[in-house]
């Protein structure tokens, strides 16, 4: 396949680097919500969004809002967004590539002059990150009415509180829910991401369909057994609390890998305090991440695993610690955005791959009153959030093609209706 | 069995409580060598040897030694000894107690004017936990004629080299080579020391024969595999170094466990570079600590750990490195002493055991010049290098009793030789 808009998406990069070359430190990508920065990222996204002809404003969190609107009564909204605030030290396509290729899309449709069923705002959230504040979905929560105000109180590193940002950014911080997008008013919500993971890379597929985004459980693990000399306390004598742990991480690695696309589980910190090459480890402190796009595989595996823990820690004469430290319901994409969807990239002579996002995005906080969908487009090796994170110009070109494709299927179905 | 010795065992006890009341610190036991309390300790134990009888006098590396002389022409020498430095916050029987349990078996027999076929000579070594300089058995080499002089330009944490310290103490570096016991005055080497494993605790038997005590090897391992995040790579395409490491943690404890008794196998530390809770992890550093008291079952243990982790890991597509750091050979005590301590054990009412020392000691450098012989004491579950360290009286009574009736046998032997 050779993607029609090669031209497009040279646009959509030579954005993307100029955006990128806005950053808090020199040498990096690095943008985080309210800084000068990202004040000025904004500006050149607006400038964008005016010169493209549409009805252009920024919102009290600090959103950047396009608007392309259709002349009918009553007409809904479909909302094309995705974040322009990026982690420290970040890639450049993580946000950007959503915002930057939805500005092309509504392009095209102006110069082809098509008659909207429909307005389209595209947005460039603020938040979505959440490094600076600890937040999640910032911007996309405001957009979806879902915003909880006490957030406002909330300080930075320095001691800012996200109120005196949002004001410094020129925000008034009483009118941030005069920026919801009304429930009735929604018609969709479309956002194309990078996929931040390997199995497009893996299986040479430019883009795939967003099915679900997984819901998480944190969980904060205790193994606690006796320390001991490594040379005088035989092997049956033992309580290793790292032997315990170990047993674990396996099985906890070998049930998420028996449970195919259902869970992931990982182990990524471990701890041994006062650790040394020739004592046994008296302790352990650990954490496991498990995600499921299905709450009830989710709370399943959080069971199973915490009982197998248990078991394995009584066997082992080990008082085992289970603690729930975060966790995050999963989101289920509209089934009818999807299918339109799917359609669009067969026609445009793709497979079709439906992939579960194992990360969150805005899509998140929109599916509280909205229908979502979300195309994911191939990134080099899955690496996100780290400088070497890379889209080729032709999956983008792909994305462009199939995306257009989908739009120009809502309008046809919102013509017809 | 109600052990004979209560009232010598009490003299020992109110020896080693004022020999631990010698500190660097307050409040805890720290008698490195060399250090002021080492000195005052060591003019402590002096004053008895000489109050006891003994010819006594401090060599050149700082040992105390009391000579119990035989008057036979030719006579060889058994040597009964241990050390009297400490680790930082030790606990007040590791050393002592077997210095101090020498020093009453000798008042006994010279109470008893028992007429001796050998000369004995009491040691307390100087240096066995080579705390400040990082060094091993620096007293015994030194009487076993097996110093190195190179060591003497180590430096301590300060910067004092070893040589500037043996000075200060009053020592003559230049003669430390006459302070050996040549190879043919040899007789033996008999050790008393606590077990500081629960072995003999937890089968509540107050003394054990040490067959030989353990050769060490230790290795530094590194897992790397790929970094990723900890939502978006499905469970078949990680390259997770935690879960290698985890597999071959629990492959080397079934292994050692499976050779009862041969070979102990700890991973003590473990390291994840750049560890957090949503990232999988890319790397892993961990220590292996092997020890046997067979150089064949070391050497096969170590070839086999190493083949079993290049295994896993290749399976795993991780990268794995193992380097060896460190390794000492096993020492075997003498089987014809050994027999004579098993029938003083049995003689005196005791099941006799047998253990192998997972740590070092003394014996380990005498047993390049003389046969050694040990006997380990029970101490309250294994704890050692601890403040916690602790022996009943009543099983230092039985370690005197057998330890008479050891020594008695001795002179039987020799005395009909």
């Amino acid at each position: 396949m050779i993607p029609h808009n090669q031209q497009l998406a040279t646009v959509i990069l030579q954005r993307i680097d100029e955006l990128a070359s806005i950053s808090e430190v020199t040498g990096a990508i690095t943008r985080t919500f309210g800084t000068e920065a990202f004040i000025k990222g904004r500006s050149l996204v607006a400038q964008w969004m005016q010169q493209a002809g549409l009805q252009t404003h920024i919102d009290n969190i600090g959103n950047v809002r396009g608007r392309l609107p259709c002349p009918t009564p009553g007409a809904k909204t479909l909302v094309i967004a995705s974040h322009i605030d990026t982690v420290f030290n970040a890639g450049k396509f993580d946000g950007p590539l959503g915002v930057l290729t939805g500005l092309v899309l509504i392009e095209q449709l102006i110069e082809q002059k098509k008659t909207l069923p429909f307005h389209i705002e595209l947005i460039g959230f603020s938040d979505e990150e959440g490094c600076r504040f600890h937040t999640t979905y910032l911007g996309s929560k405001v957009v979806a009415g879902q915003f909880d105000n006490n957030l406002l109180g909330k300080q930075d590193a320095a001691g800012n509180t996200l109120g005196d940002v949002i004001k410094a950014m020129g925000g008034n911080t009483d009118l941030l829910s005069n920026d919801a997008i009304t429930a009735a008013n929604w018609l969709g919500y479309f956002e194309i991401h990078i996929e931040q993971g390997p199995v497009l890379y893996e299986k040479h597929i430019p883009v795939g369909i967003v099915t679900a985004i997984a819901g998480q459980k944190r969980i904060a693990l205790t193994f606690k057994g006796e320390a001991g000399h490594a040379g005088t306390v035989p092997m049956h004598m033992r309580n290793d609390a790292l032997c315990a742990a170990s047993e674990f991480i396996l099985e906890a690695e070998r049930f998420a890998a028996s449970h195919m696309q259902q869970v992931v589980a990982t182990v990524g910190t471990l701890n041994i305090p006062n650790a040394a090459s020739n004592v046994i480890p008296g302790e352990v402190s650990c954490t496991l991440d498990l995600r499921s796009p299905s709450q009830q595989v989710l709370n399943s595996c959080y069971t199973y695993l915490e009982q197998l823990g248990s078991a394995i820690c009584q066997r082992r004469k080990i008082t085992f610690d289970w603690q729930l430290v975060q966790e995050s319901k999963p989101v289920n994409c509209d089934a009818n955005m999807n299918r339109l969807l799917a359609n669009a990239i067969r026609q445009t002579g793709y497979d079709v791959i439906n992939l579960v996002s194992g990360a969150g995005h805005d899509a998140v906080a929109v599916s509280a009153i909205s229908p979502v969908t979300m195309l994911f487009v191939r990134c080099y090796k899955g690496i996100s959030h780290n400088p070497l994170e890379n889209v080729e110009l032709k999956d983008l070109a792909a994305a462009v093609d199939v995306s257009a494709a989908f739009i120009n299927s809502l309008i046809q179905k919102y013509n017809k209706g």
